[in-house]
């Protein structure tokens, strides 16, 4: 059991670690290998959730090619939460860059990934990004360190 | 197992409506009693993070005690994924009221809250919730509907 969960951990690590690797080579395929069909997605950015591995697909392929440089995804304080066949982890990371508009990107982001074990494989089923926002601008707060 | 797995997503169902019942009443002491000592936090509001379930107290504090009326807090499409000892569950809320500042709230937010049971009660280990924003003008999403 012991041995399960740290292969477990490891496992998911790995799936993390992937997409860390899909961001720096800009592989969409990279990004949604690891889903579920059916995922469910609250994203940094609007709309306020979506559902399915095609709209994963869509919304990595329009996020990677917004960049003009390569992007910088530097993950901290990754902690996994493991059982038999459910898990999740929760990280930061911080996003650096330049878009093909010239804005530079230098955000720290929150995030919270869900799985479950199906025939022997871990696949994310849910996941939730996002960084807060400032009550008294209204504005989304893209300048916090953690 | 089956049963096992329905009596556990009744606990964390029962946990969730809990919350509602916390929100409805400005009750504190049940917005914090089904957390872990060191749960992590990622929260609608800056800052980034923040841990431990006296800070869950104090937050949760200054946000029941902000409001002039009533907060309603209706929750939609609760989903509850549990295993033996680790769950979670995503739901969207939509949180309605009138502040101290006479400001009206009326705003859809996400929820990912997580769960790992320890001597036989589920507790909450981490929870996110947050809008997405709008990458045009850098607000936060504060009129979305799901």
């Amino acid at each position: 059991m012991e041995n399960e969960t740290n292969s477990s951990q490891a496992q998911i690590r790995a799936i993390i670690y992937e997409r860390v690797e899909g961001v720096n080579h800009k592989d969409v395929n990279a990004l949604m290998i690891n889903h579920a069909p059916d995922a469910t997605i609250f994203d940094v950015l609007e709309p306020l959730h979506y559902q399915g591995v095609e709209m994963v697909r869509e919304r990595a392929e329009k996020w990677l090619s917004g960049y003009e440089t390569a992007i910088g995804y530097e993950i901290r304080d990754l902690h996994i939460t493991s059982g038999e066949d459910v898990a999740f982890c929760r990280y930061l990371y911080h996003v650096t860059g330049t878009l093909k508009s010239k804005d530079e990107v230098d955000m720290w982001v929150r995030a919270t990934i869900c799985f479950q074990k199906t025939d022997g494989e871990w696949k994310i089923v849910h996941e939730h990004q996002s960084v807060p926002f400032n009550v008294e601008t209204g504005q989304a707060s893209l300048n916090l360190k953690p």
